[in-house]
């Protein structure tokens, strides 16, 4: 059953900012029909996921020399140190360059129905080959990245025993399966989950009062499922465009993509889970503080003025969607040899 | 005893490039007159080494917020999943500016008796305030890093632990200290040491034949000690001055601390342990392999052409420096509050 506050109930809470959120009986039922707890890792690539392949794929995730100054790594703006992301409003890249959006989270990436903040990549094999061979992130080729790898010989043994039987294990598409099958096992159970999987002490009273007012106030509308958003496309200003310090004008979002007027400035829901550690938020990357965060989703999205009490019970809700991060043991990499490419770090046409 | 080859045997080797190097019977005592296998860690702060403080130090070796612009951290350039370093000529740092020196691995580099190229820094403590501060590195300030630091509660929580009793335990001093002690647990017995220790079969026929040529040859004049190095101070170029490729005319090593005029162009003795999986080399960077690197050494260091068997053997020698590196897990480092320092990713003076 789904609950709903009386329209006394909210001109209520609206009136007296202080006055308690309560906390709906039904809140865990009202949640799961919105929400849905981790669900086991899905297989996201056409070949079977294998203790081998993790391997290597965690091994090229850590590796900087997918890119072709050396530099930089997939973990190196998707750090598992910090949550999945690099702290920064955009991620720098190749020659100092600055990427255009900020870096998400890599954890629970595998439940986005796209990737990217415009969703330009249908999954994380097709994500992958973007920042390897994008001319501001790691400026590589797929040529010359396979010829990188193909030159250590534990490479390719390790690629051989992920890719049993075939005569060409080394290729792009190896490469970004592997690094998909890995990022795939990249999740992190929150107390959310525990929550909807019907521990009532998971989350405190706030987070509760928090978890009631973000559907009641319609946020769940658009982070929903399993990700708290990943899934739909919406404009950022539903209701009233944010500033154009949040909201870049020469950023047109999914536009680029669809060239459909429609879609000017229209992006990917944003994923919420572990989002109280991946500051800065939005694609620009311009705001730093979570509760002025939801403050602004609340004018932008819902026209509404959130009070301060609103802004910090869903801020406590959102706290409850940090999760255990993995231990991950640090990979040791397969040594060079003299027919590995050497680093380059100029910049094409300069 | 000390063993020495007879001026007969001497000038048979070096007439018969393919004759096979005898191993002598005592090689194992001349070697321990001269190398030292890896002893346990020593203290190198003055300040107990403690489970808390190792932990602090490895969350900051990993922390790329030790950096003004939040991309570099230790472990950037001396990364412990490629043998300590970064496997480029010159490191890349802020700014995307290029170092002067090729990094080297900071496994065992406890064992140096000073730090740098020039040994400029006495001790890892020492060294490790420079690339923090420096402009084409993490150029970041002291202040700044502790301040970035003190935003964080997590890092107080650690540092409380590292440093107990103390009424600010969040100091530069403290920060340096404790990534000193992580460091100086970084060290990777190698097939050379369980030789030394007594294990006959710990190195192959070859490896022995190089090590006698190693000790024969000259190379251990410079190359000694635990290390292998890391010790003495000695101009490249002893004997012949290498190209001006290798050894850049700009760049006069020691003379720069000294003033010294016969300190131009003198280094500190390169440390040779892992130097198999820690290519390029010298303090330039310029050279990949390693074969190239020692018959450079032979020219420059002693006078003389080594043989394409001698190199081999010598080779064969140095790959059994090649240690067991220490199982790392992954760090999760503290997240960052609204009182941390945003990135700065702008280059001074620019």
């Amino acid at each position: 059953m789904k609950f709903l506050f009386t329209a006394m109930a909210v001109a209520l809470v609206a009136a007296t900012a202080f006055a308690a959120q309560s906390i709906p009986p039904d809140l865990r039922e009202t949640a799961l029909a919105i929400f849905k707890p981790l669900p086991s890792i899905p297989e996201v690539t056409n070949n079977p996921r294998t203790p081998e392949k993790i391997a290597l794929g965690k091994a090229l995730f850590f590796d900087p020399r997918l890119s072709s100054s050396g530099v930089f790594s997939c973990n190196s703006c998707h750090n598992l140190a910090t949550g999945g992301d690099d702290n920064r409003e955009t991620s720098i890249g190749h020659g100092w360059q600055k990427g255009q959006r900020n870096a998400p989270t890599v954890f629970n990436s595998v439940f986005n129905k796209s990737q990217f903040w415009d969703g330009r990549a249908e999954d994380l094999k097709a994500q992958a080959k973007g920042p390897i061979q994008g001319g501001a992130e790691m400026a590589n080729t797929s040529h010359q990245v396979v010829e990188t790898l193909k030159s250590m010989p534990q490479y390719m043994e390790w690629f051989q025993s992920a890719f049993p039987g075939e005569a060409e294990p080394i290729t792009f598409d190896n490469l970004t399966n592997a690094l998909a099958d890995y990022e795939a096992t990249l999740v992190t159970p929150a107390p959310f989950d525990a929550f909807l999987n019907g521990d009532d002490t998971a989350i405190g009273p706030e987070g509760k009062q928090g978890l009631a007012l973000f559907i009641e106030k319609g946020c769940s509308s658009c982070h929903s499922g399993v990700n708290l958003g990943g899934e739909g496309y919406y404009p950022f200003g539903v209701v009233e465009k944010p500033s154009a310090n949040v909201l870049p004008e020469n950023d047109k979002g999914r536009f680029a993509i669809t060239n459909v007027p429609e879609d000017s400035y229209v992006f990917r829901v944003a994923p919420l889970r572990n989002v109280a550690i991946t500051a800065p938020y939005f694609h620009s990357g311009k705001v730093w503080d979570l509760r002025q965060a939801v403050a602004t989703m609340g004018t932008t999205q819902l026209g509404e003025e959130l009070t301060q009490y609103e802004v910090d019970r869903i801020v406590a809700f959102l706290n409850s969607l940090t999760g255990k991060l993995p231990k991950i043991a640090y990979p040791l990499l397969p040594t060079e040899t003299a027919a590995t490419p050497r680093p380059q770090s100029q910049i094409l046409g300069k």
